[in-house]
């Protein structure tokens, strides 16, 4: 077994549908320039009032990927 | 621009439904009595135990909302 | 009233599915064993990613019980 | 069931003789404007010193109580 | 010297009369099933109110005890 | 002595300028309404990027006053 | 795929020879009772001074193993 | 008014008999050596267990004191 | 309203003149790189230490920025 | 002397042999693509169990380096 | 090159007149008794409010000098 | 048993060899002012990069010893 060697970086995702959501649309965005993701971790849940509601929700993730050799 | 001043409370919402839910429920209790509300901070997510099921969902909450001049 | 005493253990809930149901898998399979279960909190989320999508949602929790006399 | 919604506040009680009189302390000033306390969680502990002794016990609360419908 | 190994369990004890009583009560309970109990450390002080004073007070505890042969 | 009950609320000052003026901000707000302020806390710092400089410094404090009899 | 569920504890393991013997001392005991052991988190690494050297090292770990269906 | 400056120390303060008596002792030992001791901080409540019941209380404190010109 | 992206970066500014300055080139230097940054936060503030001076400030800041779609 | 800016970024290491070498790993990988390091803070240590031993050692570090002008 | 080996100790410096004179005024304080004093790391701000207004600023220091052989 | 009272001081070992010798070396420069030392605590981990290696680890560690009446 390789000895593998993982980076993390840290992406807010937002959305105006719910928390999975924005959970999503961070790895949506990531995979356009990251290969190899493997895990996240949420690290914050916020997000903005908009008219007593919630306007959108803001997460934040530390999503880990394998860096090649 | 003006220099805002914003003050932050601390509300725990509940809902048998979920965790958004909750967070809903928390910010619509809010906006009875505060006005101007702009963000708010997910700071400890529990609930209750019924019948070996989520009885109910307990979020807390800080919401930040501008103080006026 | 008596003097409730409480154990809290911890269980990690998966699911492919969501947030709550990682969290409703925890408390179903730990209700197996364990008796008299009051409340959970959420200390930790996270999850594996497959293919740049949420593979599966791992939410850890401490569950509090009442121990019997 | 009402899907109770709760604020907590942050009180510091005080007293020369002792940890939980600091507490109770608390409580009794708070109930002068805050009905419906349900529970209260020690976030801080310290004191001033006074003579090598301790001079009174500042115990910093938080405080929740239900907000009514 | 024998390379002690221990074990930590997380005891929440409760007590109407003080927080020393509920630190005791969650140590007594706990020695009707756990042996050679060794160390404990307090993680969290809270309780209830009732009628604006301390009804309980709630001491989450870790215990340590050693593991046997 | 008489026992001193404080109360803490959490205020975010912002200025333009500079940390210690977006402090002072906050408790230049503050004091419209409340009396007795006796101490700060800061809890966060953080602020707006604009053009690539500060655009404006938010200072999170927890303020405490003392609450009459 | 089955949706996973974990259970962790809390296990102290000391050694007079290392850090990582400390860390494999608590899991060699663990595995006498548990099975489907996975994963560990190390918490907390201290020890016992002797002499001016270190008599033990005693490591924390939160060791998560699969609970059976 | 001049300009205090202050140094924090760490006591750990001991006893069988209860949490306050562990801080008075801590204080009472460091009176020895430390003039101009201002005010406390615990940082940590522990102990250990004796047949079943606190053996001792452990009470770990940050102490501040002036320091003299 | 489109749903956000926003990746933080951690950067450590440096200034031998103050705080501020050390914040200010921390987002000069980011800024040769990165475009659409939006906020920072500060997370770690200490020093070198000359001659029993500040030598310099190193601040750490986590600075948020928008990802271009 | 100039004002030094530094960027941090976030590595996990592993290695089936211990610690350091996980650590050493870490610094290997990232050598090939970041010039200039020049410190690391271990923040996360954990592993994986295969056996009942330790199957590889997951060492999460963050990696300091200067940014060129 | 010799293994150096640091002491950490903890000053809070005051200042009416601002953040970073609080800092220097500590280090100008340690530096009558301490030598070799290497970095600084901020632990804690805080301050004195007087009529509204900062009355003075404590900022808590770690700082860390070479313990000579 | 007397009512023990410790004093604990922060020592920052560093060695070019590894964690352990960190360790190590911290101790036996703090024995030759120290006696009676009891226990230490590891609080941080890290050190210098020196062409992608390793160049030293410093390791800071809480010394428990016993004051003396």
């Amino acid at each position: 077994m390789a000895d593998h060697i993982y980076k993390k970086i840290e992406i807010v995702g937002s959305s105006p549908n719910g928390f999975e959501e924005a959970v999503q649309n961070a790895l949506a965005r990531a995979k356009k320039t990251v290969r190899n993701m493997r895990w996240f971790e949420v690290t914050e849940t916020r997000g903005h009032v908009e008219d007593g509601k919630v306007g959108d929700w803001q997460v934040t993730l530390k999503i880990g990927f394998t860096l090649e050799e």
